[in-house]
């Protein structure tokens, strides 16, 4: 938690920034300067808390006088109406501050409960749900963190987070599509020796490419927009040679959504990653009301 | 444009320092030092494109030897597959600046998108659809901008940019609901008094509230979360005294979807806002392909 | 004023940073490490007070050691000895921030002097003394927080807080001055129509002008540099069209002194900007004594 | 220069950024966009310049397209509606940009004007006019630039630059008069001691004072506030040792005017040091006009 | 080399901000402003140079117009005397860059000569050099890039850069010894579980730690201050159960010299980690001087 | 200490992020969240410690919980196994500062171990041992610290503290070897006039440059690379002169070891300067170690 605090504070101090500018001159203007409130943060709708912790430090980098006590934390489900924070202070900076935390906490809550949402949908098997890079500009490690208070696991932190070789990188490489399967074994041979502390996968877009990388015993490979045929090809290839070593996890990646993600997840591949989880999850609605 | 890169340049920096960490490992052993490849941003879904200058900053951040050459701009309607970026410069550096560019492509196009869908359903109407603080934190001006190119117009950018006076201020002021017009009215008139520079608006919840702030004369009256013959008949009291001098513009806020939009419209209202639009608008699908 | 510290601090930081360098040398060199002392601040010249708690802020971040008690505040009227603040702390820490200290506070205090002396001269009238942007760069702010503290109130924060279409603008819409009463109201309402949220100011020159504006019915009009009788004239025909509907307000800049400022308040205008609050206050003069 | 510059840069940043804020409302909205002007930056008052290239600065940076051409140059002497700059660019940033480059240039010019005032009126002695520590936060640098320009000399740039043991350094030492003049000499014995590489100057308030300072020889006495018949006592016994070995220089500070300043450089004192140069300055009159 | 750009330049920065300090004085006093020179920087002592490029950097940002001819490059040895870069550009510029690039230059060719050294001593074997976390702030990413242009290898780049579980955080889980090794399998497996994408590695100080930790499967083992009998008892259980599936590196490190780098090399391990490398290099002697 | 801190502190803050990154996965991963422990930081080798205080600053600013007891302070001389700090808080923050406080510790240590042999070699002898601006980037302040914990004294901290008027200065103003004495003495008299508050020092080459700085009287002449037998030369040339006036200060640089120090001050001059103090002491062994 200190570590993401580290990370988040500016965020917060360049969002409070932002919303207040040179100032709340309503607030100023129409309530007395040294008014104390009470206040609550609640639900107007059911959904997957996260970002609670991150809601108080809005309200205390905003003024160290609020006082937050916390009624549920991250990772518990809420419903209509329940009562996620009290807060007790100075009415200016409960005010001024109200929407930056709000936002974040509704943001963040949006991506867990979508996370559990897909996590449910898959609990009978031991599948994994993980996000993607899809993060927003400033707010990727944020969103990551909500994934796993979703249930969901995180995938690659950045580029420097282990090696993933993509169609982008081998048509790089070559734009002759018959020496295609040479090239990602040559990549991942190439991967392995010069980077030896790091996580190697390959992103394959079809059987031929699938045999290829397995030949080369990459760590992961990932099934990007295959069909589901393919996928329980792919896993039955992988399983055969399973017995003689180590072999490569089974990724899927494209088009998973809440429909298909259970019979993707009966294919028996290991992870399944999914951009949607940080890039197009719904705010979940959480308010603000003076006591 | 100018001052909008202004504010965006950071984030672009923190973006692509956050993505790229200590450095594209992948590409960086894969790829040969000094390849130079061609590259094209496509739709994968219809929408309206909102942040492709944005997305050009992105890539030219990265490395100045990036030409970007643009193909359909901000506020134009695409189709799947259609081109709107085409990139040529050092395969290096297009693929570590990949997915920041395309994330925030993605974010504000995908608000654009859904503005735009809100504003045809009441294009019958002089309405103007409108946003709300409700914005990621460091996103808000981009956000904001997405909206516009969508068709919508800004609300207040930040709270020093007008007086909105909210139930929690009036809640503030006193717990004694009866007399809750007297507080709406004399706030009104201690801002006209001390803010003789800026819009006033004023948000009420019911006809009683909005007969007292129409007699205090504000610029906005927001009728937040109210049924439809609520606001039919705020309409009708406004109109009413409307001959004499120019009376308050009115705002619907709250519980606003595609789907009840263009009945609000049909009230007469002037201006209806809506945080989905920033908060909860589904990202538009781009990739990046490797010519 | 926790906006206010929210932009002032960096400020603060900076300038202690500047004037201390490496080290206060001399201080190390002669003062012995631990000596703590009690010092005040007083004034050595009458004036009116502003910068107060700035000062102590300074002198709080220079070490949350030293204890300020306040003696006078911002607003307060001081004579010729009379103490400001008393300090107790480290002396190095002390004697460190007392330079970076005073000049805020002199700076500050000159301005609310005059800005005090503008405002009485004009005592009998309703007239409003305002400021303009024609302030230091990284000052703006406190300069203005400077004014009101001397009764002052302030104009425009910054561009983005109102629209003031003013001579440049229109000699950039056209050179041919036959069409200059044109271009001011296409101006007006052309903005009007675009940002519905702002007060619109038009500055003008003369009565040809000011009848073009009139007619346009911006929020204010600003005579820049014009006539006692001009701006008489002005007054009377503003005041003719009143009676209809809400008129704009008259504002006089340019050339105002403390020998004609109360001539101009007797025509009847509503508020006399003057830029020499902020660009040509003398310092009030104060200084630090160790006790 | 360059370092000059690197130390404004972030200066000329900041200023914009406070007064363009979120936009410059008029202009985007009455101007079209790629409109470009011609403009020229002129005197309203006689003065020395100061500052003009800071003002190009804050245009560039503004804007890479504006074009600046330079008609006088810093330590100029300027009339009343003389040329200093002519401008070419596009029109809004232009006048974005304007205030800024004006509220430096006007400011700067002040001091160089009023610094060039006191030069003149010791010309006909060997005197030296030397600013001191009271310039404002974050603009120390420039002024004292704006100094050099107007003839003057700088005294310390901060606190790690010269010891200067003052009266609050030995009344921190001893509250025990009796005593103070055994402090000085100690004082100045340690700084010499401790930090060879430094030039040592002592404050002193009376000629008891100076002699004990002059005793222990360091390299400069100041006369604090002292009348013109202790000035000359002093520069009379200073004198006197001078034969033997390198004496003192002695400078004169505190109550210096425009009225007095000859009288005191008449005594054969070194150097005077002046606080109403930074901190008092009135700005130049300078004004932008669109051709 | 952008990614190291991008991290190295606010070093560069600060590092001209802290030396220039308010203006290099010697060299504004007696150069004249506009005087252009020719300079070299050469060795005065034979060495592996690191850190051409940066110092290049060095120069540019002190002044674009600086022009740097490079005579040798990173990796390449060089003798007394012979050139390393020819500068031609402003006298002020150069000389007050001179120093700051001369110090990174010397410090990352120490470091690329000393790692050289280790290097040559153990060329008959396979083993990698390898350095550790034993750099100095803000230079880790500059002193571990001059280690691989040596001909060394870089281990974790920091904290997140894979799992290494120390004798610190054994004890940390149980001060009772008899339960260490336990500690030890449980700690890997546990790392192995909740971070499938990371390398994990574990060290340890005997053989029947050695043992525990070769059970657990880890991907390295590293043996700490480790006798080299133990070593060499380690690398043949190591390699007795090999035949059967991959297992883990082995890497020393503690007390490892010029000495007995080739000793250790001798046992077959396959990683040797050394603090020296970066931590008590002696700086390269080079200079600049002008033609 | 306080100027210090304000320098050092972030570059702890960077430090850290650049070691912890996006966090200290292994900590995270195998050690209980809450667990706090003791542990020690201890000398393995014997040295004087520098830095000890900004090792606590590092460990406190990891987190405030953390409870840091100083056994042995900067400038006491330890042996192997010494006990230096005692640390008190939670595991996950002591572990994740660790290197970072380490590597600090470690190398102004080895500064200030580095300093106190070469003073040794040296007390007899009331010869001063300065350092150089050889720094590292981001730490000169902290090794010149170092130096002054070791017994050492600090020549100019930055370009702007004071005038050393070098060999490339002479070359870039004349390429005519004939006429670099009087270069040299040209150089000097501008100096003094032009900077009357710096201390002014001239490096010379020989007994011909020496002879000619000398008639200019600077206050410090370097001997840069001089033989001995230069050295004696020329302190006796500046010993017979020194009767009538306050003479130069002699000061030795170049080629410095501690074998030729103690015959170097036995000539007589008054500083020597060492390159090698800060750019190539080694670290000083030091290891946390959890109790």
């Amino acid at each position: 938690m200190r570590t993401l605090r580290r990370f988040v504070q500016p965020l917060i101090r360049q969002a409070l920034r932002d919303d207040i500018g040179r100032g709340d001159i309503t607030t100023k203007t129409v309530i007395p300067p040294k008014r104390h409130i009470r206040a609550r943060v609640y639900a107007k709708a059911p959904g997957i808390l996260a970002g609670t912790q991150v809601a108080i430090w809005v309200f205390e980098t905003a003024d160290q006088r609020i006082h937050c006590s916390i009624k549920r934390r991250d990772g518990h489900a809420v419903r209509h109406k329940q009562v996620i924070l009290v807060l007790q202070g100075p009415a200016h900076r409960i005010l001024a501050a109200e929407r930056t935390a709000l936002n974040i906490l509704a943001h963040l809550s949006g991506i867990a409960t979508l996370t559990r949402r897909f996590v449910q949908r898959v609990r009978s098997s031991s599948v994994r749900i993980m996000d993607t890079r899809k993060t927003l500009p400033g707010l990727g490690l944020l969103e990551k963190y909500a994934v796993r208070v979703g249930g969901g696991y995180n995938h690659r932190m950045a580029l420097d987070d282990g090696v993933l070789i993509k169609t982008n990188h081998l048509r790089t490489l070559t734009q002759d599509v018959s020496r295609k399967t040479q090239a990602i074994q040559a990549a991942i041979r190439q991967a392995r020796r010069r980077l030896p502390g790091k996580v190697i996968e390959v992103e394959v877009t079809g059987l031929r490419e699938f045999r290829a990388a397995l030949q080369a015993r990459p760590h992961v490979i990932m099934l990007d927009n295959c069909s589901l045929r393919t996928i329980r090809n792919a896993v039955r290839m992988r399983n055969r040679t399973a017995q003689t070593s180590r072999q490569p996890l089974l990724e899927v990646s494209g088009g998973v959504t809440l429909d298909n993600v259970q019979a993707i997840a009966k294919t028996g591949v290991d992870r399944i990653s999914i951009g949607q989880l940080t890039h197009s999850a719904p705010a979940l609605d959480v308010s603000l009301e003076v006591l």
